[in-house]
């Protein structure tokens, strides 16, 4: 599974929904949080003419997040890498070591331009597979 | 597939990220609002006894959705019905038609008190039942 | 006190708190909203080298605003112009008619390049009068 | 003007707007998350029987906000202490040390059963009073 980076997310008071829970729609912000996180490590948010989107998001809840202090640590790795995209696995852990959610994202690499997917830049590529089989 | 309602989501100037897109959270939030209209149209949002929340969630991107003073329509149909989950097909249109996404949520109905899955109560099973096969 | 404009802005199920209304920040938003629909109305959201941003703002509270399918309505007026920046008044009127809140912004012309305050451009400033006066 | 709290807030993607800085909306959340991390400090966020809500927000930007990986700082500290209200100034401290943005709110202190202001609770009154001379 490679390298695990661990982003700490901090919950805010309007993540909170009038059921008193972190809404659903939030857990998918906390993954765009630790997308950047492993972006930011990569070091190569985007190049100089290529772009990153989330083709596909998949997310399962396993446990309701209440509102703490504390941040939620969102694990997250580089499970496969493609000709154009690539797939990120995530998991989401509560202030008490517990999962709450686990989800995977297939990212794919665009021309700036266009915005039509392109093969995913050797220096980005390079990059991924470090953290993959690190 | 049933009954498919429509529910017009207004697109806000804070959905918008530095790309200048509809930002990927976003489109789950637009699902919310089309699984609160169609909650409305069954005129069970809750019961006295139980609730109901989002298991699983899957969102693949077709289209970058810009800002536009239009609604997007959330297509929104009930796909299965099981025991205590049921199952919530999408699709998102921009302005012109297009598709901007498709998508598909695990719903579970939860004891109030306890949180633990319960039968869906035959109140709500009579009207899902209703729009699925209408 | 001229033209005032009516935007409708319609509630999210994420605008509610864990108090069940509207959150105090969310008011922001739909003052955001308003403004859009101004500057959309003026035809002049941003000019080939000058940008307009938000200096000040202030906002009375004076109902709390519930989950409804009905948009709320902004009211929104331009109260006066001065040399770089102008103001626009607010009012949210909720689903019943009543006032939720009032509110003001301070907005400054800028140099898109430089950040810093710039003359109003004529273009924007007969536009404005003509709200100011009609 | 007694005990200044410092509260870290981190910064987010979905915190920008189109112009690539954190949307103005989005600073009055950065207050609520200092305002939450006040009313933590003083033990207090609701009582048996009231509750708190802000009636009047102003806020003032100094600077723009970029993103970021270290939180800016909320300052927060009690202005001044009513009847049935009492006052909060804050100001935003970006991660070089400047002046983002500085803002004042005026809580009330409600009956959670009617929604009416009530005189401040002594036990709230006593710890307001602490944060406010000491």
């Amino acid at each position: 599974m490679g390298k695990v980076l661990h982003v700490p997310v901090h919950r805010r008071f309007s993540d909170l929904d009038p059921l008193g829970h972190v809404n659903n729609v939030v857990f998918h912000d906390y993954l765009q949080e630790g997308r950047v996180g492993l972006l930011r490590d990569l070091g190569l948010v985007r190049g100089l003419d290529f772009g990153q989107v989330v083709v596909k998001q998949e997310l399962t809840h396993r446990k309701p997040l209440q509102y703490a202090p504390e941040p939620v640590i969102v694990e997250i790795w580089v499970e496969r890498i493609g000709n154009s995209s690539y797939h990120l696995g995530y998991r989401i852990i509560d202030e008490n070591g517990d999962l709450a959610a686990d989800a995977s994202t297939t990212m794919a690499v665009v021309d700036l331009q266009t915005g039509r997917p392109v093969r995913i830049p050797d220096v980005l590529r390079t990059r991924l597979n470090e953290v993959l089989t690190s």
